[in-house]
């Protein structure tokens, strides 16, 4: 392949993920309350693992590959749309939906770099390795510090309960264990306020 | 300082950054056209990093602290604004503004981090070193993809100039050349469209 053919490959990639900006989330802004779109949703999450490094249980973690991982996790939502955590119906076909944009998108890359994101993406999802179980934790981390500081709007819209917070947010124990015991006084008092359902 | 009092800290600054999803651009986006903001815009401008990283005319660049800069480098502009590249007022007094809104932002977090993250800042500022070429030419790079993909439409509203577009995006060469030359063939085409006025 010229290196023309390459970078007209990558610059293609690169043009087709402007579309991320459009894909909405249930998280709402701070400021001015509209609802967080998937790219500034993973810029801030990757300043949350530049910040929150020190939480990782993990000594020998590499940072950049947490990083490379959280800017492409959410690539597949340009296809498959972000599908609301709470929502049962939605997460049954999720998988499938993802997979078949990550076919479509990743490979809009020469194939090394194809693969490589692939594979990131790949690693994300299984959250097997210490760079996955961190971030998979602070990709909990995030909504829920938004949902508290925009007093619960996103889980009082959607009437979710107490059992259905810990449930998703569990795990964030795995990757940060003292995020998540700061995460769980939020919950407490997020309860407590009447945000959250019993 | 207790490690709840540090954590406190890192939140704070956490919940603080989320303002810049509110700070706008003059670039568009493709699709929706609606103006792009300074957190999904770093977003993009990171994953530019992670894709062209071959272009980089330095064997022992160290991307996690391109990384890590692009993350950070449009904080400032929470306090202090974007400054259109070709508003001239604007840019005078741009230094002193985003040094003011550096020593509020970046001291939201523990002193060890705030030191380094002003050091990132600065380095970026200076465009001295390879991580820091690398990245200011990046950030050149994708508003003229934006805005040769959404047929030069801040361009034209602006009556941007051959010689404006030329003097603004020159420092590519120093930190891509072979992404110069590439930006050079959007630019010619863009001046033939009569997008860029002669």
């Amino acid at each position: 392949m010229s290196t023309h053919a390459r970078l007209d490959q990558q610059i293609g990639f690169i043009v087709e993920i402007d579309r991320l900006k459009e894909v909405l989330r249930q998280s709402l802004l701070t400021q001015s309350r509209r609802r967080e779109n998937s790219a500034e949703h993973s810029w801030h999450f990757a300043l949350l693992a530049v910040t929150l490094r020190e939480y990782a249980p993990f000594p020998e973690l590499d940072l950049l590959r947490v990083l490379k991982m959280i800017l492409i996790h959410d690539l597949v939502e340009i296809d498959a749309g972000d599908t609301y955590c709470y929502d049962a119906a939605g997460n049954q076909d999720k998988a499938l939906r993802e997979q078949c944009a990550a076919d479509r998108i990743f490979n809009l890359l020469p194939l090394d770099q194809a693969n490589e994101i692939r594979s990131l993406w790949d690693e994300f999802e299984a959250q097997a390795t210490p760079e996955a179980k961190y971030a998979a934790a602070l990709d909990r981390v995030q909504p829920v510090l938004l949902n508290y500081h925009t007093q619960g709007q996103s889980w009082r819209e959607h009437g979710v309960t107490l059992a259905q917070v810990l449930e998703r947010n569990r795990h964030i124990e795995a990757g940060a264990p003292a995020l998540w015991a700061y995460v769980r006084e939020l919950i407490d008092d997020a309860l407590a306020k009447g945000w959250i359902k019993r």
